[in-house]
């Protein structure tokens, strides 16, 4: 994979431009995209600047997140070839810092569930994952030390655990979501992908402005950890969860307390609650095209927008009062339980056989909901060659600490 | 002023078809807007539905709402003849309930204070408030029958006040800003303008899809009235508070209960922070159009994105936490203080003259950051023919008790 800040750091030292960086993106991409597909559009005359904290570093933007360079097309002929007119704030942020927007990334159609041709490349015989499945299996691949992708399920920390990758869906609208294809707006979140933690945490760091999330391992101290099984959810592949407690295990090791975490009822509720905020909101964001286009919409989005026009707003408003329930009693959690971070599974087991689904976002949905930091950090290998991650969750807002956490597991794992 | 009530209930009697009612429309707007100002752009062939509950309802849209079928322009040479793909949801939402997307009315550039072109149709020689200029004026003159804008400061509440309509900013996300042209992320709110009280709550009403927000005046009982001058802000020209004070008492004569209140420091606070959460989230949210078109910005956004972006995360993230803290204090106001709404102005006093400037937003910014419903209803009119208004204000999510109590002070005036 391309390292992020391994690839700064040859630059800052001379040892390579940002031309040159570039140009082994490129390379990467003409090598493994053919069998990979990660990739809508490539930028053929992208400006790469030689100044700036990103200068050399190309990024790769699921094609839901606004180019005025390029077209957006939200995995939907409804818009092939649709140029918007401005770059969505992300994009003009990494510009900015002189990071080179080079590719559009594959998408399911507006970021639901039905599935792209995109492969995963630790074994072409499986689901990268979704929705961002593109900016997963880019950097996966090598072909981007960089890419962007957005979590209203688990559409980033679930194809990063898939591939491989670390995936970061940072504290809600830490990112500004504005620019980007809208499926549900209290749920919708940009995230990232990258090859290592310290390569997200320095990302994240830029884009949000925000030095402190880049915070070495062991600073903030080390964590105080709590394992958590998430039960209130169908239970995960068995190797799912004896890769979690290794983890834990080598976190352990390496001088974090862990200890079993329960959570109270109403987190069960709140979990349950997700769909119906999701629907409620989709059915509205996508109501210009369900009215005009719905045959052209894809079989699942469809069938769960024919279903979303009956979720009405009495549902709707009981579980946003769940969910904020729930957010206040998170607190506590982090509060008076004495707990930092969470751990907790990434994906109920390794990237499904074939492309018909994209896997099952059940360990992600309520943390979407909640709106705290998560990070994916792979951990383990299957004997087919596909990854397991783990993930770490830390209080909104706190988003340099469940990166710190991250980077710990990490080390302590390899 | 053309009634949306009185339409429907002609329409509902068979002495008036939705064609007919769309006709009275554009007749109104071929006579008064060539001094007015308030349309951008005029659909020539909308569908015209002759079913749904607002089936003959010309709607005007603020250029910054998308629409499919008409171009949406922002008030900026920058967006000249852009087309967005897709409805805004609340466009959708309009058509699916039978209304007539008929007209795009006049922005200020990006909804800031840069003035359009638009008049006063109460008096030429005054602006019509800004930013929602054009709905504001286009109802004032008897263009349309509802017209819809957005608020992020002042710019639903203010211009409806100095064009002598009924303006509605509902509680924040009611209605989505999804396929809205952000400014900031956290205050941005779609409202809309119509002749009377009960014109804005049945179209609120089927717009959110919430019966009940379309209460009759007194129901839920008469108001327990807290009269609020906003001593934090800089005084209201005399006439205002008076026109204030006189429909304080024409609602206690009414019925309603009415005391004088205060608010703890925390509201001052609160007040001052709003400027700091609209500059950080501005400058990300029109950061392609600063960083590319600069110069094309009109004078008054270039200069305070200018210092913009000079506003820090520490800083967006304090006033953050002070508003959060604000808006837990307001549920006590309302709870622990027995107040059902508060009453207090709309703006500081009649429209100014001239087209200068489109007024001052200071009574109205802190109830958009705390994102409660806000009515402003007409109350007087000054000697050269200018309205004033006041204000009406209730909890979070109760936006049909805000016009219930509106419609009781309309009455009690009347």
């Amino acid at each position: 994979m391309l390292s992020l800040v391994d690839l700064r750091d040859r630059i800052g030292a001379g040892r390579l431009t940002p031309q040159g960086a570039v140009s082994l993106a490129r390379e990467a991409i003409a090598n493994r995209d053919p069998e990979v597909g990660a990739i809508v559009r490539l930028d053929p005359a992208a400006p790469v600047p030689d100044e700036g904290p990103l200068a050399g570093i190309a990024v790769g933007l699921k094609d839901i997140i606004d180019t005025a360079d390029l077209p957006t097309e939200m995995g939907s002929p409804l818009y092939a070839g649709w140029r918007p007119r401005a770059d969505a704030p992300v994009v003009a942020r990494l510009k900015r810092l002189g990071a080179v927007p080079l590719a559009k990334t594959t998408t399911t159609a507006f970021a639901f569930l039905d599935p792209t041709e995109t492969r995963n490349p630790r074994n072409l015989a499986h689901t990268p994952g979704g929705s961002s499945a593109g900016s997963a299996a880019a950097v996966a691949a090598g072909m981007l030390p960089l890419a962007l992708g957005t979590q209203t399920g688990g559409s980033v920390i679930r194809p990063a655990a898939f591939c491989g990758v670390v995936g970061v869906k940072p504290s809600f609208r830490l990112l500004p979501t504005v620019g980007v294809k809208c499926f549900s707006w209290a749920l919708d979140t940009v995230g990232l992908f990258a090859a290592r933690v310290a390569d997200a945490a320095h990302a994240l760091a830029l884009l949000a402005d925000r030095p402190a999330i880049d915070l070495p391992a062991g600073d903030p101290g080390l964590p105080r950890i709590g394992l958590l099984r998430q039960d209130f959810c169908a239970p995960p592949a068995p190797e799912a969860l004896a890769a979690l407690e290794r983890a834990a295990a080598a976190a352990e090791r390496a001088g974090a307390q862990v200890r079993d975490l329960d959570l109270p009822p109403i987190f069960a509720e709140a979990f349950a609650r997700h769909p119906v905020i999701q629907d409620f909101e989709a059915a509205q964001a996508l109501a210009w095209e369900y009215d005009h286009h719905r045959n052209a919409l894809p079989p699942l989005l469809r069938a769960q927008l024919d279903g979303a026009q009956r979720v009405g707003p009495a549902e709707y408003d009981a579980s946003r009062r769940i969910a904020h329930q729930a957010r206040r009693s998170l607190k506590d959690v982090f509060g008076e339980e004495g707990v930092d971070v969470i751990l907790t599974l990434s994906a109920p087991g390794p990237a499904p056989e074939g492309l018909a689904s994209t896997g099952d976002a059940r360990f992600n949905r309520l943390w979407t909901l909640m709106g705290v930091p998560c990070v994916t950090v792979p951990v383990e290998t299957t004997a087919e060659g596909l990854p397991l991650g783990v993930q770490v969750i830390a209080r909104f807002g706190d988003d340099g600490r469940a990166l710190a956490a991250a980077r710990l597991i990490e080390r302590a794992i390899g």
